[in-house]
């Protein structure tokens, strides 16, 4: 039998994606899409990369038209997802892509977001140690920003191990479709291609707190995260060069075989054979995060390099993972396990 | 029970695209994969968007690792094909993604490829008027080339339907991914980011005739073609602008219901709602056909734009489909039906 | 004694490409420049790649403003321009970059911009037989717009000289500048990298009419044009693929040397040797437009590509040309030769 | 009395740089022009860009050749230059762009380089303290590269003013004009577009000891550099993440204000105003250096992000600008202050 699942805010990149992914589920069937400014709109229109969907029109976000469903998915600015949660009840699951219920302490949320804190939900990256099991009987889920599941994926296993010290120093390259659909003059074609800028800088932006708290989970202490998120000129993907000092006693050889034996049963995370390097267009349209480590000796830092797609495993294919396990179907069912390249 | 695949050409471009197909293809199963100066090695460093194969390595293209399959897919340089064919034997289906057995005249083939002609084997896109027949009893396919493939798709119709006088006039835009994984100077990065050129000008592009010939067969009657191919910034897609003077008493309104009817039943070929226009990133990744009609009245032309993915639906997606309908199988078994957007 | 120039609209693409060529102009001192919604604003937060007047403020666009210049520049939306012009009276040399003043035909005109003709100004194209006459005596220029650039120049020997039936088809991608700098969302980087579409399609793009004009008053005779602008993923550049049915006699030799003696004396208009194709890479940032031509016997047709930089020899560099020649400067002074590549 | 300059290794992508900005330059006149595997060629076949010189042929690159100019530059594959200067002698101007003569440490060029220890000649980044004076008295320079300038001057100010600890993270994205003209597949465009990728990652490309060197020169102490350079999907640019753990007392303001008044004087290194963030393509094909600090409290990190065109003031900008000063001539003298955009 189907899980029905409902999408909110299908108009945008995060929307278009979790349909394309839904498309190819077999066992999800696609029930009502909504958005905002775009109700009324045939799909066709809006995404038009999703021919199967194009005669769908897109209906208001309200609680009745979401009711109904088995699961609903929120792609919406944040701030929004504990009314519709509410609204729905407890017995349908809610996959939520906005970062409303990913930070544990209330006091950084309010930092950070201006607003007061709503709670916190089962975070949905699986690959997280004890996450699954949150994730197996929750019918709530906070789907990660995109920085922090590159990041964290990168770093975890260097943390949980005990190899790094608490300081992580990061610079990430961001697809532009990590800012959005909404136009900006910064983000127009012209602006974008043919350069790189940062934003956010010196510790400016929200992944941070995020991608410290993930880090401080697996390390048993607090761990200082320098993070800069840069804009590459290309649509998708992230690729997070990441760098702790590596502490005493750490070699190639110990590095290497913690992240051998930390990812070896993860179906969509790849440390790659030695020499190679991970690049985002090989992950373009999967949810595989591929990750190369290495120690550079003279200047005593573990360098981590992780490359995903900000709108599938970034986004919409960890939220179907999560929701695969908060569903009791295989973890794997329906998520693309391969990139299209070049 | 499942169909075996093997490919030949592997470590290409087009063979990573037959791969990434097969891959997501309930009833095949993936066999021997050849490369010829790439024997012996990982397709994980060929091919590193296609983690599932990563450990294959691949073999070199003789007959004998070609043997026992019950599909083999020739993603060669032209040439090679007959010799591969004739010592496979008429049991197995035969898809030849090269040019060897597309022209059906001796001499057009002498003059375009200097070689003695080799024959003609049914037309791997099942659009045109009497190919699924052909394709449905053959054990042997010539995969259209990609421009082919686009403009073919663009025009039948208003040929088919006696719209158009037998003169076109087409300039296509491709994605460098058309230009093959060979490292060539003039398709470095440096060289093709932020830059169009033309290439085979003034009819001189060897898929010109290819293009005649499917025109011709539609119209019963001789078409020319000027054909200008051109080199796009991106790594993908095809769009083809392809015009053709209005016969006497044509509108917008026949000239549109001659494609909705031509097209209605066209499960990968879309003619987009009015006031839409095709743009490849649209296709990026699925066997996905987008079109759009005009009628240009000041100029007495009919302008038909199409766009498609050179490697899915110009090449891998048109091979397995067309292989769906040789084996009996749906034809859309297997086939993506969305684009990897934005 | 150096030359004063205004700037209107110096806030948009074509504006700060104005202001790019009038720093390396060695006869031009930049005075007023102004915005209309950036009025107030530091040029350095909107043209950050003009350090020299990164502190210079934009002031609103009125008439006390700009007067007491020897030169100005308007880079306006159509329908400014001849208000503007008037008040600031004859002595001024006005360089319109709009619409306004390039249509001879009053009809033309109204049919395609809605308006009431406002006059016809001499034509910031040099090239064009009798255009330099017109313009060394004018107070007044109607640039054109850039694809009635490339077009005119890729097609012009070949009407001048009767080689051609006046029918025209022509395909030109253009990089994204062209749409200018107002947030639209099909003009997002997410939306334009990796993809090639169409717009104005079917004869709908109001260059149209422009082209068809200046190909009319070189062949004596009305010329159609079928015209389909593409939109590229690179940010500068168009590259038009031109054909026309060649008339009878013509050879490759004929046309080959027809252009040769068009061109021979242009110091920005280069016809390249046989055997090289133009790239808009290799003019990016220059006044120059490369040109090759073929005749494609099969399809009876000449093909001429020509590449120019939209923003320079297509806006802004046409525009110094044509006031250095009102200006009775020399013709190139201080105007790119060189591209900007790779 | 014109200075007449030959340049060594003119097909390449700095040879073509190099020419671009000498074709500008108002003192220089344009002498012998040299390749190797090259030499028979017209340079218009090689560098379209530059049509005033298209016609120019390339010669060998002997001793003969590049004897009677005033200045060579050598844009040669490291290994060459000693022996070339020598037979030169010390009346000419040698301006190197290779790395031969920029490494002070024999230990260290070995270790990097495998080969002997050539020398030193006076470093080519006028803006380094005490740099100006040494290049004013030599014939010979050695122009850093491409990545160490923007890390240097990124990071001398906060070295050079005690605010920072001496230990440097660093991650550069670099378009694909960095890594040269020669065909290699993964440098095709089609693989470089839409895709992000490290290489040289934990300390193993070349110019991390060159980092280091220039900034410990500024600090006074042994600096350790953790630098990861990243292929980014554009032909120009180099965008720096520098980041270093403050010196206790550090504020935004003494920041600030230190790299105010370092770069008073400087007339292409920028530092923007608060809230501006430097953008690769604002400084394309110009010798401009657009910088922009913010302190990091949360980490207690300094964080500076540089952009620079590697070719530009990365390469040809830098090694004119070094001639300039080394003949006596104005430093800014026909070096482009504005960039290409967009």
């Amino acid at each position: 039998m189907a899980v029905r699942a409902a999408v909110a805010g299908a108009s945008g990149y995060a929307g278009g994606e979790i349909l394309r992914l839904l498309l190819a589920h077999p066992e999800v069937e696609i029930g009502a899409l909504t958005g905002n400014s775009n109700a009324g709109e045939r799909l066709g229109a809006l995404q038009p990369h999703l021919p199967p969907l194009a005669d769908r029109v897109l209906e208001p976000t309200t609680t009745e038209v979401l009711a109904g469903h088995d699961v609903v998915f929120l792609a919406l600015p944040h701030g929004h997802s504990a009314a519709v949660a509410e609204a729905l009840g407890d017995g349908v699951l809610v996959v939520d892509c906005g970062a409303d219920f990913r930070l544990r302490d209330a006091a950084q949320w309010t930092r950070w977001y201006g607003t007061p804190h709503a709670g916190t939900w089962p975070y949905g990256l699986p690959e997280l140690p004890g996450a699954r099991e949150a994730l197996r009987t929750t019918r709530r889920i906070a789907v990660p920003g995109c920085y922090p599941t590159a990041v964290t994926l990168a770093l975890f296993p260097a943390f949980a191990a005990g190899l790094a010290e608490p300081e992580a120093v990061v610079v990430a390259a961001s697809g532009t479709s990590g800012a959005g659909k909404a136009a900006k003059p910064h983000l127009l074609g012209s602006e974008v291609m043919g350069s790189m800028s940062p934003y956010g800088v010196g510790g400016a932006h929200r992944h941070t707190p995020e991608i410290a708290q993930n880090l401080a989970a697996v390390a048993g202490e607090k761990v200082t995260v320098s993070f800069t998120p840069t804009l590459a000129p290309m649509p998708r993907g992230i690729l997070a060069t990441c760098t702790a000092r590596a502490r005493a006693g750490v070699t190639a050889d110990t590095l290497r075989e913690s992240y051998a034996k930390a990812l070896a049963d993860e179906p969509f995370v790849h440390l790659l054979p030695e020499g190679q390097w991970p690049a985002t267009g090989a992950v373009a349209g999967s949810n595989n995060a591929l990750l190369q480590v290495a120690l550079d000796e003279d200047a005593g830092r573990i360098v981590v390099v992780s490359a995903v797609d900000n709108l599938t495993k970034g986004t919409a294919g960890g939220a179907l993972q999560s929701m695969n396990i908060a569903l009791g179907l295989p973890e794997e069912l329906g998520l693309p396990t391969t990139g299209v390249a070049p």
